[in-house]
């Protein structure tokens, strides 16, 4: 049976309208790319790349922030993005022990872009998909991350187990990848938050549908330990310059929050936010403009996370591990009888 | 009619069991102290103290840590904290523009305690209660301070409109002092983790009870911005040490966060987090102990937050301002319908 | 006999040329007001007033940053200035334990000339200069601090024994307030960094003066413990946003460096940096452009530390205390011998 | 003629004695490796390992720092070790465009070590040696890194042209490896503070050597810019936590502020401490004890940078690019005439 979007579900997160696709590829000119790498009964792996615009990234760098909501993880990169409030190539996600590979992969595509550029700042964030995976084999290639990147695309993105998102789990149940949108009128111009979300964090009785403790309500039962890291990748149309965007993504985390999302100690958790604005705006204000765009940003984390465990398909991986689907049938009566 | 903590109107928050008083004071000697400042019909202030323990703060240090949710807001003594890790003082809440005068305060008492010291790091937090308050009176006095200093008790605390709750609001109701506490097991050795909030923060829309859209159901009318701030103090007898205590102080936000707080741009929200173990005990493993309190903290600081509504009264201040307090026998039944 | 700046005595510290009066107020606009408390023989303590520009800073707040070398000091208002990258008030400097008094004084001044606000970040820093000055007297009053915002000037600056430098020792000597200032040519434009200290800090061994081991040379015996502190303000008038500011107020410390500061465990060492840029100019390329300003700036600090201790008067204070002027035509010898 | 360091050339830096070694090996147990790749006309570069200790790091992590002078870099691990404040793997140094393959390497390595181990935090900086080498070639390979892990013995450590430094430069010069070490007495106890360094940063006029501005008087030219990176390793014996380790990290940036380092706006300046204390040690006090440190790290790396340039074999490399090696008996009488 085909998995269906939260609002597929009649599930509405937050009071914010969506942008066209609920994707953050209605951030205009962001674009996608996966490449899913299932090989035998055990390789359950991918990569997924997020490219901020449609011309030369690093030529045209675009403000950029991050923020560490737990950080053990692996993410690279984060201290040039800190420094200079730039982001200069795409981001790159995959699995935690095939990041570096990703990363190199990525500055083969950087040089074949820029055969003049000398140093690269490479951004790439992972979470561990070693439940369902061969974490060990590192299976993803230079040649899937290419393909990723030159594959991006606007428009529809693909969910759950895509990409880097195709061994991952969350809140006891398969997770992968969600995305999701938010519009925002501010002072009378529509600007565009969008987020796309690599989850493989939360405890399974912390889980929240729209505020509904369907994790208690579901009695699932998950790991009695928060490992695996969640990314959460948050894109704006908005002229707001790195500092503006760290705020943006430290709301990022209070979308997590009403997920259920706790951040435990072995949750890799990191949000990196960018910006592609209409290169003639002058920046928002923080008071009445860039303010504008937290409830936004939140209710986006929110629902991306939601896809990504509505999305996910039931999988069967390495040592015959297999994660269920979250019952998304089940999910919808009981946050309806609710809400 | 009595206001009702969550408890008593049968909202329970969470999955961990509560000390014995449901408060910050469950940590063994921390005690809290309230002076409320009522003059005519213009000033509705006060302060509170939070003092650690029941020895010489200034001789014996306690682990400390400082985390910044939203920086707009005028805490006292922060980077000090952050630098060596301890506070060395009690910590005192009052209104903004009040807030150098109560430090002022603070160190005559520092100062009469330990009269040999030639630098003390005062620690000082504020929320704005100007909308109640004539906050320009500055009417917290001196002896206000170090009365609520010296009558710091363990055991029961009140909440609501006391000390510096007195004019506050916060999710388009009347808010205040509110508190909390969670006990957990770490490896067969129980510790408790409690909080104290001084809440003046949050969209009337998006407060949530237990994850019921209460806001929303309520059709509540508050401010169209988020300003305001909160102050949230957590404790612990757990020995974790500084940098456990910042992982500990970063979990605070997904409590703010649970119960519909966004963080607004003029939201100064503030978490400053202490230790008061055992002296004989061995720091906690971060893999398998201090992370055992992150939820704790979590629900505490959530339940803290609800209890801060509900005990607040509803009050009449300056220029005739008013604030209802929230209904607290409709969110009971809101919630039960739901839970 | 009077004492002579750096300068003076024909020691010039770098490479680039300094403004007219190589002060901080060689930034157009900036402005410095002192008072001096002597009283008796036991107060030797002050304020100084820093002053962005000529207009109502409250409702043209300039960008700023902060950056803490070593936490272990008072400072206020920084977490706000970090959040908002912004200033909306002038900067004080006094002693430490008047820091809340001389805050809550600035207060008055801002609701003074903004009698609708209701929230202002005051801004102020302090060192401890308690060995020559009676500092729980808590001599600097409101009309001090006050009188120093109002009679702020541009031009000529006082050092050494003034304002909040009146009881400050460093580096084994009497020290206090010093400022230096440097022009850099970015891409045709000339922009000017200037910088001004209150230096209470530095073992008396590690004094250096453009490079020359003055400690050593001169046998000063010092404190064994550098405590005390040191208050940099830097100010620019080049179109740079509050990212880029951070990243010159983080050179600062180089300055320090230079000048043989180690920032010692007691040492409360903090840099705010302001920019004033003519409104109509674009924001400088961090490569290209804001980057010229580094040198600069870390040349500024290096001769502000050097003046403040040139310029600083014997002092006599509290129960008899004595601080011995730097011997500058000694120091002059050692260093022309040895450039 | 044989390169010598600095003590050789009766340039003594500071007042603190050195270790047996006067290298980062005088703390008991610390390792370091290199392998240098030097292939045709155009492949100058290498790795250089550093190993905390003789056991299994993975199992037997070690409290760990890390401060950011200027974060134009690729460092990677660095989140990790500043949530958890420990390390988990030997540090890798190599040049910018192979870190992401040593990192994959030292994966294969921490594999090897730990066959159950499912995640590792590794640890690895850069610094840019592409004027001398042709760094898009990426010649390092994996078994070059595990070569380097493999070999690292404690005694004696080479500098200048070895390992990661083979291509690098500074302040005008060929620069590459220096290291140096200080003890210091704490309350009776020695304890040994070592530094390695990989120079790649400077600009050539603010040389300075023991204060003498040696690249003033030489002359010497050099690019228009300051780029290129340094990487600064501190290791103690003493048994500090990771917050003072971040005090000390942060002192480095003084020792690098003394040899004239300017932290430009491209060089990424990273500093990572890590301790290995004696296990049954208490912890130090900040106030009587860590402090005690501060010189002894900035003394350290002061020295390891001039160490890094006196030692440092003059180096043709890629497109008949070529480097000078400082002209060592020049500068020992400079700075002898002036000291």
């Amino acid at each position: 049976m085909a998995r269906k979007r939260a609002r597929e579900l009649d599930i509405s997160i937050g009071r914010f309208k969506t942008g066209r696709h609920n994707a953050i590829t209605d951030v205009a000119g962001v674009r996608v790319g996966h490449v899913t790498v299932v090989e035998g009964d055990s390789v359950r792996t991918g990569v997924t790349a997020i490219v901020p615009h449609d011309r030369n990234v690093f030529k045209e760098k675009v403000p950029a922030a991050v923020h560490v909501i737990n950080g053990y993880g692996k993410s690279l990169g984060l201290a040039q993005v800190e420094e200079l409030g730039e982001i200069e190539t795409p981001i790159c996600l995959t699995n935690t022990l095939n990041i570096w590979r990703a990363a190199d992969a990525m500055l083969d595509y950087m040089i074949r872009e820029n055969p003049d550029g000398g140093s690269f700042n490479v951004v790439c964030g992972e979470c561990n998909d070693g439940f369902l995976n061969d974490i060990k084999a590192r299976a993803v290639t230079a040649e899937h991350v290419i393909e990723a990147l030159d594959k991006a695309a606007s428009g529809h993105v693909d969910e759950g187990c895509v990409g880097a998102g195709t061994g991952m789990r969350g809140f006891g149940f398969k997770a992968g990848i969600g995305t999701s949108s938010r519009v925002a009128d501010v002072n009378g111009a529509e600007y565009t938050a969008g987020v796309l979300v690599l989850t493989n964090t939360g405890y399974a009785q912390e889980l929240r549908v729209d505020g509904v403790p369907v994790g208690r309500l579901l009695q699932a039962e998950g790991e009695p330990e928060d490992k695996g890291s969640i990314m959460i990748i948050v894109a704006t149309d908005a002229p707001v310059d790195s500092r503006q965007l760290t705020r943006l993504a430290k709301r990022a985390a209070f979308g997590l929050a009403r997920a259920g999302g706790t951040a435990g100690h072995g949750s890799g958790d990191f949000v990196i936010a960018f910006a592609v604005p209409d290169a003639k705006s002058a920046l928002l204000d923080d008071r009445s403009g860039a303010d504008k765009l937290f409830v936004p940003v939140i209710e986006a984390t929110e629902e991306a996370i939601i896809n990504s465990l509505f999305m996910a398909e039931p999988t069967t991986g390495r040592d015959g591990h297999h994660m269920d689907a979250i019952p998304a049938e089940r999910v919808k009566e009981l946050v309806q009888e609710r809400c």
